[in-house]
């Protein structure tokens, strides 16, 4: 789908900024005259408009949207505290990350682990789904937190190896190197 | 919508139940052959049975959308960890209270307040995305978290007076009176 990106500054966000994202954060998606944020609704709009990122059956449609939703609402929604208590310097012997450590393992990746194990992408074929799943283990990954997770590890592989991940990925450093020197 | 609720056991879930719902949680909504689990796949697939819930037109359909991944993924991101702190005693003056009750109040709610001050409905009419929205919201003000976002308890007190929350509300406790019964 052809495309453009546009990064917009931070340190002084405009009116304009969060009209588009009423949170003041990053990214939101223009099609026309409609404006999306949101990273789960910005992908089911991409989804809707390419059979190569979501199944066109009723039933395919509705597994991609109900990982989508659980990539974001239940691993993320384990993950992101997880991540920010590493981040602040937080991690440690006390009941909090104890808390925040089972919620993530005991509640989601032990449960996530066996059905990556039995399927190559969540919803049949490869979907906006995955891209959302595998980028959210991604981080996961990049604090250790999938050493007991194989099959975690291998969809992660599987996700970061294809060809247009590393387009996508190389476009965007490209970009940001670009507005850095500009 | 003619529908039917029904409960399972939490104590010995079985293999069925996390067919359903992989992390072994609720709620999962089946219609026909189709199973869905995530309460905003849920809402999305209900808001698309019915213009009472989702409005039809392109522009409507994708702010119902966003709102609802807004909801669970900006929202509710924020002010899950915050009840887990509270939930499990851990609320108090420590770095990583002050760290998620940042992220919930200067990051998420000071931001919704001019939102809800300025619109009736997240999506223009009443949508899955209020449902969802004043849900996590509701659970924010029952710890007393909304004191200073009038907009916001507005909203909660609007969404919260509708005759078909009540009935859904009431008809949720008396299956429940039932089930303890049972």
């Amino acid at each position: 789908m052809p495309h453009r990106f546009a990064s917009v500054p931070f340190g002084n966000r405009n009116a304009e900024h969060f009209a588009h994202q009423p949170f003041g954060q990053v990214p939101w998606l223009t099609d026309g005259d409609i404006s999306i944020f949101e990273s789960g609704a910005i992908l089911l709009h991409l989804g809707e408009l390419s059979d190569a990122l979501m199944p066109t059956d009723p039933r395919g449609r509705s597994d991609t949207t109900e990982w989508l939703f659980a990539a974001l609402n239940s691993v993320e929604m384990a993950s992101l505290p997880w991540s920010l208590l590493i981040f602040s310097g937080n991690k440690g012997d006390t009941p909090v990350w104890k808390l925040f450590d089972g919620f993530l393992h005991q509640h989601r990746l032990k449960h996530l682990e066996p059905v990556l194990a039995g399927r190559e992408w969540l919803a049949g074929t490869f979907s906006v789904a995955d891209i959302l799943m595998a980028d959210v283990l991604r981080l996961v990954d990049r604090f250790d937190g999938l050493a007991d997770y194989p099959a975690c590890r291998d969809y992660v592989a599987r996700a970061t190896a294809r060809p247009s991940f590393n387009k996508a990925h190389a476009d965007q450093m490209a970009h940001f190197a670009k507005a850095d020197a500009a």
